[in-house]
């Protein structure tokens, strides 16, 4: 493969932020009348509405203050953070977490999810990843040039569980890889696997002696009476596990970079060799803000938690309100992901059109998976009044091009 | 190559930084008596000796103040950072660069290395690298599964250029290089390439149609009458160079982790691709630190070239007291890469008694090329009586252990 070829599959035209790089319409597309309301943009959250958990920036400053000690760490990060927080994710997963071998720091969890994804894939590799997932995971696949076997997810059929296809999930061992990556709560569905499903994946995983890895971003926003299981926790081999995790999203924390991986020595000692030539480490003053992780004041969470699930409510009844629409009620995070019913115009027209008459950036489903067209996906961490708003504007222009 | 192959040639046994992972040398190594002395660590830059360029602490607060719009950045950095940068940069290096499409800004200069080499060399390309240079060149190649073709520096053997050996570059173009990549100043000689050198490499690249990466992390700590000659402004396709530059060396910010890459729009389009599955972006607060770069204040950059240029001064006539060692005056940045007499014991053992014994850390020579096993790599950006104490400490043992 050419490396124009290999960079041509790895779009980003459509990725969540980039649409300040779209050129403008051409004027037919948009001489009809704007819809008028506060912009609300959905494709990532926003972290002036739900702002920062607190301390974040006051542990950031002392560490601009205790100078060279934190600006230099280890590849992997701060040992003295890395020990603090090996505790709190033993907690919070149930199983224990190395500081010493077993935990590195990123910068993001989307630099987590590269390092790992990069440490066990090689070039003809295959690897099983879901439909939907995170839009990265295939991209990541391709860029090292390994094969992608997809396992569906019927998220839409389903209200017990994710709605993976275990079938296909064992077909895919079978047919051969190594390496299964999924998220859980799930980006964009925000479906939880249940905790049969886990089960299943740890038992296949063992089975044929495959890595997982699991994106659990969004694991600590969880709504109420909805049971979580931690895959690292289940009867499956600690080394063939990495688990990635972050204070980006419900913590808000996003303009400080930063993520962790915690699992197998071996698989983690591989991505501190591959962090050493890609970032180095995570900003070292930024580190140190990873102190109030899982130490947030009392109530903070539960705070959180109830602001999302408020909007959450809203939008998946005006959601549900549209004739042929149909939307499952997340079950953690802060994802969205509704299909439309038929429109008269291309699902990308129809999202160039919200955002360029609506002010209403939604990010497509196929950033997700090929059979997901009529889908869009809304990060509602937003303001709750403007992202109603958003979604009644987003209503009318469903009926106005109803196919 | 199997993933654990390829793991186990990127090695970071001895990378800078990365000692406190190695396990206490058996006793009998050490049983010799230690030479007391403040530890001094020259594998990388003291930012407490020489601290951050002013402002940059207080740009980071401000753009936390301004919120989410600094958070969430387009994933090759804020627009209007990026404008104010391009201006800097075509004034610095005497060329245009264009601020919406040439620059992207990473998460140190380490970032902009990888996504540059990333996106210009697939699996069993070929691909020029000088030895000796940064260390990252070389595992760079390797973990994309490429094909190195060293060519020599004479550095040692020259006073009025790199030594760079032009018909070894020209050998490599004409066996199938299509890339070439290198610093300037060398890390770790310290050395400029001359006008002629630049010019020829110029010329070699426009003959072999080959993209040039140029790692000018410490072209602003020059030293006075040192000529530099940017290659971007010479007779060359602006599509066929990219530029790298950072704030992390000279201007003490390594714990911002910011980088910068400029030149042709298609290869920065591709590293913003890949950084948008790599690590997202430069932390958005961080970037905000990019406004005060090239733009300290008065005197302050000739303030910290003399103070580097008298230690660089005292430390090159150390180690030319010691017989049989050979050391070339850097030209800039804050390497000197000495060449060690013949010792007794190996150099890999000697720069761990060095370290146990005296509290010295430095660098081994193989690190950056094969020939360079008498060498050490010091980073003298330290504290100025620190740096001689550690550097006379280092002189005892090399008669202690003189071969």
């Amino acid at each position: 493969m050419t490396i124009r070829t290999k960079f041509e599959k790895l779009g980003t035209r459509h990725a969540p932020g980039q649409e300040v790089r779209l050129a403008p319409t051409a004027p037919e597309r948009t001489r009809h009348e704007p819809l008028p309301g506060q912009p609300v943009d959905f494709s990532h959250g926003d972290v002036d509405a739900h702002p920062p958990s607190p301390g974040a920036f006051e542990a950031f400053a002392e560490a601009v203050e205790t100078g060279g000690a934190q600006a230099y760490t280890e590849y992997r990060g701060a040992a003295a953070i890395r020990e603090t927080l090996a505790g709190h994710l033993a907690r919070f997963t149930g199983a224990p977490v190395d500081p010493q071998d077993g935990l590195i720091i990123t910068p993001g969890t989307q630099g987590a999810l590269f390092l790992a994804v990069a440490a066990t894939v090689s070039a003809g590799d295959k690897v099983a990843i879901v439909q939907p997932d995170y839009f990265a995971n295939r991209k990541l696949v391709e860029f090292l040039e390994a094969e992608m076997l997809p396992v569906q997810m019927r998220h839409a059929e389903v209200t017990d569980s994710a709605g993976l296809d275990l079938g296909q999930l064992e077909d895919a061992f079978r047919a051969g890889a190594r390496v299964f990556l999924f998220s859980n709560p799930n980006n964009p569905a925000g479906v939880v696997y249940s905790e049969r499903e886990i089960a299943q994946i740890a038992a296949l995983a063992a089975r044929f002696d495959a890595t997982v890895i699991v994106d659990q971003l969004y694991a600590r926003l969880r709504y109420p009476d909805v049971p979580y299981t931690h895959l690292r926790a289940q009867d499956i081999a600690p080394e063939n596990v990495v688990t990635i995790m972050g204070p980006s999203k419900t913590e808000s924390l996003s303009g400080y970079r930063l993520g962790v991986a915690f699992g197998g020595a071996e698989i983690i000692d591989r991505m501190e060799k591959l962090q050493a030539i890609v970032s180095l480490r995570a900003a070292g003053y930024a580190q140190a803000v990873l102190r109030g992780w899982f130490a947030e004041p009392e109530g903070w969470m539960k705070h959180r938690i109830a602001a999302h699930q408020a909007i959450r409510d809203d939008l998946v009844a005006l959601f549900g309100a549209i004739p042929g629409c149909r939307v499952r009620l997340p079950g953690a995070g802060s994802y969205l992901f509704p299909e439309l019913p038929p429109l008269s115009i291309s699902p990308e027209n129809f999202v160039t059109v919200l955002r360029e008459r609506a002010g209403v950036t939604v990010t497509p489903g196929t950033e997700f998976s090929p059979h997901a067209a009529r889908n869009i996906r809304l990060n509602f961490s937003q303001d709750h009044a403007a992202a109603v708003a958003a979604v009644k504007r987003l209503a009318l222009l469903v009926e106005e091009y109803r196919g």
